[in-house]
């Protein structure tokens, strides 16, 4: 299951909000096992969001997740970047204004259906709207192609509910059976460039995206003596296979440290 | 300024690491009155990066800076990915190697300068080195049309280091003089529905980019009383302009709020 995340919004390129949806999805995804390529962040521009859009939709992702954009705002923009690049329309969809009406009266709103907040249920043609009943604004499903695009709200919690609720699920059936354990040397005498090459031969002599192995340095030890992280992260569909890949690079590790002249300090 | 960042690295598609780079970043730019138009975050990739890098050279962006990916690792990608994307070689770099010797010596390293180091030396044919004193790998800027992609640590103190000290001097001379004002609104009883007509009067009535305008909403007082924050932020070259127009839009937003029954709590 390959996926892109879209981000929009001006917040997230003034530095003014810390783009902790991006990471937040990232590690959802990676824990289900889907393969997260590629983050793109652009701001409240119309131009910005259809060329981006189509720019994923040229790389044929399983699913491409939008954030923020969906409000009832003049810089809400998402919908009508998504269909630009879709080269269709939006049209106003009675299941969504039936959603806002349903998102009121949950919430107990007594709001006026004004032309602002129909913007909201202004979808592409086509599209299927989904139910928010954390904020106003419904999510919506496009199938491009074999791409499905989910338009998901920018605020988290009305973000995180739709992406568990649809998007997980989906994410979770393509991938199937799926186990990832983590194991981090921490190593003192041994500097990242001097156990670059064991990593290499280790990452060689495994199926690729089987392990994710990365070295992280953490500074020195009385001025002198470096110290790293060695992080191994075993992925696969059998737990077994699984821990005996984990099991089998921990033993060159700790040849490699040794002959190194270094010590793991604590796994 | 027309600026773009390129984040490399797995660990931010894999929720491990939180992108506090690009954030810091967008926050350095837009303080000195560049224009961040575009993140992307791609993988240790050869060719995601390659790619990644040519796109964005395709839409000529003044500034191009990536994150990331230049230690001695066999995952650190970048360098060899920019000159793909530029269709040169990398070259050992003698500058860039004098360099490596320094950074170690200043911090009373003992390295031998073997082919995992040398490997930070070796940097896209015609591009200049720039030295890290804070870590090892140097820091390179390459030319590319009217571009300058200028690749950075993926390390914060390291990126921050030469970020300041290179790039952030280029942006602000090619801006000019530049003041940024912000205020911020605390509102109760308007929802961002209801004043989203007014502000789009006001976006209407500045030129593109002298102010930006946006609602956030906070939720409900009692439950049913919507509350949100308007920010306001005013940029230009004239300190005396920027106040005046945020003054003009105090006077309009206090009448918006006031007409349609809601209270400013506090500015």
């Amino acid at each position: 299951m390959i996926v892109e995340i879209l981000c929009v919004g001006n917040e997230l390129l003034s530095g003014i909000t810390l783009n902790s949806n991006a990471h937040w999805l990232a590690g959802q995804i990676a824990a289900a096992g889907g393969t997260l390529k590629r983050v793109t962040v652009v701001g409240d521009d119309l131009v910005e969001i259809s060329t981006a859009v189509r720019e994923s939709l040229a790389r044929k992702p399983d699913i491409l997740i939008t954030t923020g954009g969906l409000g009832a705002t003049y810089d809400d923009l998402t919908l009508e970047g998504v269909a630009q690049a879709l080269g269709v329309r939006t049209v106003l969809d009675e299941r969504a204004v039936e959603m806002l009406r349903k998102s009121y009266a949950v919430r107990k709103l007594n709001y006026e259906l004004t032309n602002e907040r129909l913007k909201m249920a202004r979808i592409p043609e086509g599209s299927t709207p989904i139910q928010n009943l954390l904020g106003s604004a419904p999510a919506v499903l496009v199938q491009a192609g074999n791409t499905k695009i989910f338009c998901l709200q920018g605020v988290p919690s009305e973000m995180k509910a739709i992406f568990e609720e649809k998007v997980l699920p989906l994410i979770k059936e393509g991938v199937g059976p799926f186990v990832a354990k983590e194991v981090n040397y921490n190593v003192r005498g041994v500097a990242e460039a001097m156990i670059a090459p064991a990593l290499l031969r280790i990452v060689g002599s495994h199926p690729r995206n089987s392990i994710y192995l990365k070295t992280h340095p953490h500074g020195y030890y009385r001025k002198k003596t470096p110290q790293i992280r060695i992080q191994v992260i075993s992925r696969g569909s059998d737990s077994k296979e699984v821990r005996k890949r984990l099991d089998a690079i921990a033993k060159v590790i700790e040849k490699e440290v040794a002959a190194l002249g270094g010590r793991i300090l604590r796994r």
